[in-house]
């Protein structure tokens, strides 16, 4: 039974119960979406977004998709994280004086992480390229721009939640400028947050057949005493269309390049009807993992571009799944 | 008249005079294809190289178009910089230890440059995905591999021939896995070779019509008193294929992050028919330039992605035809 270390244990953690006789891995909130279309007066609908506890409730960061079409980031606040009072002004960064930056065009998918005694936003930011956006705060108010870690074209980057062998390590999805025919998992290391090297490939697409074009970080990663359980989006394109899972894969506490298991199984993929239709249909992007006591998990993911939704697991029953259908077992 | 400052002048350089009124800023050889194809018993091909004077003579490193079809590179040494023995057997890299390292499956378009008493190789590096790789030697006999500096995928690398404000310097363009059809230079700064950041947008592609689809890095850039000459390769999508053209831009001395002149003319464009026709039809892509005495500059160019060339410039002649058809200045 693995132990969770290191995670900030939220005690009013959304919750429900397995039903009886379920038998998959991850089961679904009974009143999704948790967040539906039509937001507010700026934003139309919101998905594939970043939450965390702060000051005993709830901080989330959230991809805005507003009425002019544009995306950019947006905070929200709630005491149960499920019900968001939403911002109406995006957020605009400052760089490490305080000073105004110009927005870019395009930011979207944010996850955040508390590391070090702030909290950070890794997110991609566009202007025509595509690359990881990396921002700090304490307050959810004054976002602080860091340097891009990487070159575009670049997305769907984690930060791990502490430093391991004195380095930040940071997951990545290389892509090209558009919505990329390939996609695997990077990690990069930095000392500094300000410059990255040593990039090492975690793993391809195609390891299963629903990760067959693409697959990508999710939720920053979560350390147990058995290794890194990280979440992931798989996607194969299925004749019309692209399909979005949600998988998993466990690294080495010690040393995160090194993969120790890789889920065969998708742990969810599109079913219900606000996951297989909306402006993307047939996509379930998890973003964000909370942590509660015994391990629970409320896994916070996008549906189909258009609301943002939750499910439900535990470390238990995911390590149980993901050991059971591993390929490298094979 | 810009003064060329710290350059390894090359005293035997290659050279032919430009023909009494010929207009145009760059002349070919006459003698073209300096490397024709079957070029030895593993080389069917070879051409996109690198060049430098070593011990009075000159080496290359050499895309090796192999009778597999794979390319690697290849070493071959010259008296006059224009008839190269090449060896049969590709560069195999060591890690610092002097321990072999796998062979990645292609490395091509090599770039050299002298930097700090080494040899550094800058060039496109896959497995799959495709980056820029990085390499140092003394004696062209042993190469250790560095440390990636990018995720890809990305490739076109030149580094600058020295530290510009404490800091190394490295053109790049950001591509697809495959064709791309996009690609702009980007310039990426060093403490140590081994961690990159500041990543800065130099310029994008389409700011004249030879580079609609992408423009990129070519050789090493040259540095006068009047700023760094960088010769590019530009991109156009016309109709049934690319073309690639030869062009140029000028940056700031002390911040290369700044453009102070784009040349909307190019300064080649495929004509010949050994540029016309080939693997490739229509391509002239420059990757190294020696400089001689007087500011005399001999261009070294692949063609049609199947025979390595020769052209000729000035720097005088470069500076004032890239500031007469300067699109800033408009």
């Amino acid at each position: 039974m693995p132990k969770v270390l290191n995670a900030n244990i939220v005690k009013n953690l959304p919750w429900e119960d397995r039903k009886e006789g379920d038998f998959l891995p991850v089961w679904r909130y009974s009143q999704n979406p948790v967040i539906k279309r039509n937001v507010n007066r700026t934003i139309e609908r919101t998905f594939n977004s970043g939450f965390v506890p702060f000051n005993g409730e709830f901080v989330g960061v959230f991809r805005g998709d507003t009425y002019t079409g544009i995306y950019k980031l947006f905070v929200g606040h709630s005491k149960d994280g499920i019900h968001f009072e939403i911002s109406e002004e995006p957020i605009h960064f400052v760089d490490k004086d305080g000073n105004p930056l110009p927005d870019t065009r395009y930011s979207y998918d944010p996850r955040v992480v508390e590391l070090e005694g702030s909290y950070y936003i890794i997110f991609a930011d566009s202007n025509d390229e595509i690359t990881v956006g990396l921002a700090r705060t304490k307050d959810f108010k004054t976002f602080e721009k860091l340097e891009y870690p990487f070159p575009p074209n670049c997305r769907n980057g984690a930060l791990f939640p502490r430093k391991i062998n004195g380095k930040y390590m940071l997951l990545s999805r290389p892509s090209d400028n558009a919505c990329s025919f390939f996609g695997n998992i990077l990690i990069s290391e930095s000392k500094d947050l300000e410059y990255w090297g040593h990039h090492r490939l975690i793993t391809r697409q195609g390891w299963a057949n629903w990760n067959g074009v693409k697959c990508g970080g999710g939720p920053i990663p979560i350390e147990t005493d058995e290794g890194w359980l990280v979440i992931v989006h798989g996607v194969l394109f299925n004749v019309n269309n692209y399909v979005y899972s949600m998988g998993a894969l466990i690294l080495d506490r010690d040393d995160p390049n090194k993969v120790l298991h890789k889920c065969e199984n998708f742990l969810m993929t599109p079913q219900e009807i606000y996951e297989v239709t909306g402006h993307t249909p047939n996509v379930v992007f998890p973003t964000n993992v909370l942590v509660g006591e015994d391990g629970k998990l409320a896994i916070y993911y996008g549906a189909a571009d258009c609301v943002t939704c939750l499910a439900f697991s535990t470390v238990d029953i995911l390590f149980d799944y993901i050991k059971k259908h591993d390929c490298l077992k094979k």
